[in-house]
C-alpha cells in the first residue's frame, strides 16, 4: 500500500538494458518535435514538443485565478479577464527540455527517454512578470518567487504539486512572461491552459504551466523541483548545481527520404541544400558548422537572418541556418554544431550527469546516396 | 550504399528484449493521446494521436491539386477552392492505430510501439469520397480505388509513396470523406494538410493523408500497404488477412494522481467517479463493464447519452461511461471492457499476431488507494 513500492528513486540503465515499459510510457504520452518540422519558423502547435511531468488539469479559464503573494506590499488575486486588460508582449521563444538528448547518455538515465527532438519555438503572448511583481510591491526581503501549476503528483516518493523557485535576478533578467496565448490562439490543455510561465532562455522545466500561484520569498526555495531534480551532478549523493539556461544546439532537417523503421535517410546524387535551426539561451547563435563526415571536418553553414526583434527581443528565438552540400553516392554521417556570442559552442560530446540534463551532444544523422 | 543495410525485414523481439533505440526514435516522433484526454469530446489539436509513416511533407493549400482518375468516366483535376465551394459534410469519428497495444504484446513486434494511447476523437469537414466518384462516373470495370499521399519512403526495401486501396464497396460502405478541416480548422500538417481521406470505423492506415491521387483501378489493390503491411498473420510466410475496422475497446481516465516514473495511480478513499470512453469500428458501443480487481469481478458502467446524430451519423465516435467505485485502502488493478452491437466483447487478453495489429486486450491500470 505505500506509496514507495510505485515511486522510487532515479537509477541509470544497466550497460545493454534496452528501454524499459516505464520510458516507453512516459515517450508514449509526452512527444518531440518530428525533425522536417525544424522547416516552420513557427512550431505548427501539435508539433512543439511537450513534457507534461503529472497529468493534464482539467481548467476552465472563466474561473481561473493566479494569486500572487509572500513579501509583497499587497497581494493579488487576478483573473484572466484582468490579465488580458493589462499592457500585453508577445516574444518568440524556442523552449526545449532539459532533459533532450537524455537517451543517448550512456549509462543511461532511466526517465522521460528524449533523443533529439524535445524542441519548438512558439510566440507566446501575456503581461511581464515583472509588471505583476511591481503591482503587488516587491518588499525589499523578497529573494527567490516561487511558481506554483496546477499539475499534482508523485516523484521518487514526493507527493507534490508542480513547482520552481528562481531568484528575483533571474526572473528580471530573463524578461519572464505570465501568458495566456500560444501563437495567437488561447494556450492548448497541454502547454498550460490557461495561464502558464515562460522563461526565455532557460530550459522548459523553469516555463511553468497551468500556473495558479506566484510567492515571493525571503530564501532561497529548496523545493523538489529545484533541489533534488534538475540539477547537474555525477552521483546521486552530490548536491550537484542547477540546470539553468539552454546550452546551444544546431539541428538539421534530415534530408531526403527516411526509412520508416530505422529513419535512416536516402538521398538522391546531386546538389542537396541542407538546412536547420540552431539556438542557445545563453546568447544568439553567430555561427553554425556542418559535418558530413561525423565531425572530421568541418564546414561554415550560411545563418539565415535573424529574426525580426520587437522593442524586447527575440533573441532566445532559433536561427535558421544552411549549406550547400554535393551529394555523391556512398555513406555519411551528417552532423551541426553550434556556436554563440558567448563563446559557447556545441560538443560532439557532451559530459555525463546522472540526471541526463543539458546535454547537447551534437547530433549525427547516418545518410546513404544512392547511385 | 545499398537499402537493404538500412531498410530491414520485419521482426519480433528476443525474450526479455528491451524497446530498441529505433523503437523509440518512432515513440518520439508519434505520439498517443494522454490518457487524461479522454476528458474531452473532442481531442484538441496536438493531443490527437498521429502516426507518420515517413515525413510530414511540406505542402501549399494554394497549389495543391487532387487527381481523380482511372476507370472513370471524366478524369477530375480539383484545386482546393473547388472542394470547399462543394456540399460539404462534417463528421465526428474516433480514429485508432492498427497498431494500438503493439508493445504489450508479447513477443513484441518491432515497429511503432503503442502502448494504449493511439486513439483521437474528431470532427472532419470535407466532401463525401461518392460525391467525388459520382463526379468522375465510376465506369462498370472499377473494382478498387486506390488512395496515394505525398509522403514518400522507405519500407522493408521497398520505396513507395504511402498508398492504401478499398473496394468500392468498402469505401461506400464506410461513408469516406476527403477533408480540409479539423474540428472546424484547416488540417494541421501532421494530419495530413491540406487534405486527407477519411474512413470512419477503420483502423487509421486507411484514411491517408496529405491525399494527392484517388484512382479507379480495375483489379484488386496490392501494393505493400494492403498486401505486405497491415495484415494479421502468425507468422512472416503466410499472406494473412487484411486488417479493416477497429476492434471494440473502451479506455478509463486513470483516476487520481500519479506517479511521474512510473505512472501508477494513487487515490485517496472514497467515492470516485470512473470516466472514460468505449469505441467499435463495427457497431456502436452498447455496454461497457469495469473490474476494480483485473478482471475477476465485473460492474456494469453507465453509458452517457449516445452523441448527437448528425444526418450522416456519428456512429463511428466513442461514447462516454461512467462508474461509481468506492475506493477502500489497497490495491487495485482497474480495467474496463467493450461490447458492441455487432456482438464483439473486447478481451482480457487478444490473440497475438506477428504485425501487432488490432490488439485490443483490455488496459489495465494499477491503483494504489491511500490510508
Amino acid at each position: 500500500m505505500s506509496v514507495e513500492t510505485f515511486s522510487t528513486a532515479s537509477r541509470v540503465a544497466e550497460q545493454g538494458e534496452g528501454v524499459t515499459l516505464d520510458e516507453l510510457g512516459l515517450a508514449a504520452r509526452n512527444h518531440g518535435m518530428p525533425l522536417e518540422a525544424l522547416r516552420y519558423d513557427l512550431t505548427p502547435t501539435g508539433l512543439h514538443y511537450i513534457l507534461v511531468h503529472y497529468d493534464i488539469p482539467a481548467a476552465d479559464a472563466s474561473t481561473w485565478r493566479l494569486e500572487l503573494g509572500g513579501c509583497v506590499e499587497q497581494p493579488l488575486s487576478i483573473g484572466l479577464t484582468e490579465l488580458r486588460a493589462m499592457s500585453r508582449q508577445t516574444v518568440r521563444v524556442t523552449l526545449e527540455c532539459a532533459g533532450n538528448g537524455r537517451a543517448r547518455q550512456d549509462p543511461r538515465p532511466i526517465s522521460q527517454p528524449w533523443l533529439v527532438e524535445a524542441v519548438g519555438t512558439a510566440e507566446w503572448t501575456g503581461v511581464p512578470l515583472a509588471a505583476l511583481l511591481d503591482l503587488a510591491g516587491v518588499r525589499p526581503d523578497g529573494v527567490n518567487v516561487v511558481f506554483t501549476g496546477a499539475d499534482h503528483g508523485f516523484e521518487r516518493g514526493v507527493e507534490q504539486d508542480y513547482q520552481r523557485g528562481l531568484s528575483l535576478t533571474e526572473a528580471a533578467e530573463a524578461g519572464a512572461i505570465v501568458a495566456w496565448e500560444m501563437n495567437g490562439e488561447p494556450l492548448p490543455p497541454q502547454h498550460g491552459y490557461p495561464l502558464r510561465l515562460v522563461v526565455p532562455g532557460w530550459y522548459g522545466m523553469a516555463s511553468v504551466k497551468w500556473l495558479r500561484s506566484i510567492e515571493v520569498i525571503d530564501h532561497e526555495f529548496t523545493g523538489y523541483q529545484n533541489a533534488v531534480a534538475y540539477r547537474l551532478r555525477r552521483t546521486a549523493e552530490e548536491p550537484g548545481v542547477p540546470v539553468t539556461r539552454i546550452e546551444p544546439r544546431a539541428l538539421l532537417i534530415p534530408p531526403g527520404h527516411p526509412d520508416f523503421m530505422s529513419r535512416a535517410r536516402f538521398v538522391k546524387p546531386g546538389p542537396v541544400e541542407l538546412r536547420g535551426r540552431a539556438w542557445s539561451g545563453w546568447a544568439p547563435v553567430d555561427r553554425v558548422e556542418i559535418s558530413t563526415d561525423g565531425g572530421t571536418n568541418w564546414h561554415q553553414a550560411q545563418l539565415d537572418p535573424a529574426p525580426e526583434v520587437d522593442a524586447d527581443g527575440n533573441e532566445f528565438a532559433w536561427r535558421g541556418f544552411s549549406y550547400e552540400w554535393t551529394a555523391t553516392p556512398g555513406e555519411y554521417e551528417l552532423t551541426a554544431r553550434a556556436h554563440d556570442k558567448s563563446g559557447r559552442l556545441q560538443p560532439l560530446q557532451a559530459a555525463w550527469n546522472r540526471g541526463g540534463f543539458a546535454n547537447n551532444s551534437a547530433h549525427r544523422i547516418p545518410v546513404v546516396v544512392l547511385d
